[in-house]
């Protein structure tokens, strides 16, 4: 892909901006939400206080801007932009292989602080929280929604289910034992939400 | 049930505990969990901030007493206690039951600042969730595995079917929605969720 040349000025903003979304995401792994402060990403960023507010109002703010970064630069790495969840025509199969590299990220203690940060923040921050959402949560779902319309197409879900409800039989019960800690999660785990979600827990 | 006359200094501090929780979950729904101190809650339960402190170590503390001992109170109340997931032979219809009145204590201002107020702090406070899941989620929990495993007895539920993981698919769920608002609840909501559970979304 061919770059226009930036004004020095957007390549600056450009390294700013880069340097307090890496100065953020380092912070909370390092110090955790609650210690991680406006002042402290600008130190860190190499950055006055003022071109921080210039952009953002709040940390929580920063953050959820230097998360979705974040994910999209490891997409564009993978190759996966814009990203669908394959279809092989095996429902199970790719609902399986794309949960396993969701447990996976929820692993990494790269994504695992900010993820949890930004959470949590917007389970008493209900701005935050619906704006964390849509903007991260809700894009995440859409993506179920689509392989679960064209299983449909397909015959391999039934007509009358409706998919956005369909997928939190497996996207929840990992979003809870996540969040929560409720419990374990591992790609056994998840291979068995998707059996039981797929063919039901009573006798067929 | 006959009680023992407490001596004068029990029935003292059974009075100031009873305040204590009392002034701990009124400031919550009404300041939020931001606002409410140690000292606020003091002032408003008419006791000294070292009463507290020589029970409690945190507000959190305080809130997650208070609000088990609510729950138990609605239980006693409504002649529950100890309280079973009723089994009427219809598992689904028992499901359904539970869920909708979960999703009613959901909905109700009364639980819902409090219980939200725990879980975000459980969230990012991992000593404190552990043991708002210890004490308050895993026994929920368990009740729905006690149904699971009558269910599997009566041959409603496959014998292959681990009742731990299984509950999630209509559990998590709502608890999902309702903590990160990622959609509406309702009883049509928990009734689908029951049934895709039960007899799973592909064709049969």
């Amino acid at each position: 892909m061919v770059e226009k040349p930036a004004p020095d000025a957007t390549r600056r903003s450009e390294k700013s901006r880069r340097a307090i979304y890496d100065a953020a995401l380092a912070l909370v792994v390092e110090a955790g939400y609650r210690r991680t402060t406006i002042e402290g990403i600008a130190a860190r960023a190499g950055v006055g206080k003022q071109t921080i507010y210039r952009w953002w109002s709040s940390k929580a703010e920063v953050l959820l801007d230097a998360f979705l970064d974040l994910g999209e630069q490891a997409a564009g790495q993978a190759g996966q932009q814009p990203y669908e969840i394959p279809d092989t025509g095996d429902l199970a199969a790719d609902l399986k292989a794309v949960l396993r590299a969701t447990v996976d990220e929820l692993l990494d203690p790269r994504f695992d602080a900010p993820y949890r940060a930004l959470a949590a923040e917007g389970v008493v921050n209900e701005r935050l929280g619906r704006e964390f959402v849509a903007r991260l949560l809700l894009p995440a779902l859409e993506l179920y929604v689509r392989r679960l319309r064209a299983a449909q197409a397909a015959g391999a879900v039934r007509a009358d289910v409706d998919p956005r409800v369909a997928l939190e039989l497996f996207v929840s019960p990992l979003a809870q034992r996540w969040l929560q800690h409720t419990g374990p999660i591992s790609h056994a785990y998840t291979d068995t939400l998707v059996d039981y979600a797929l063919y039901g827990i009573a006798p067929r």
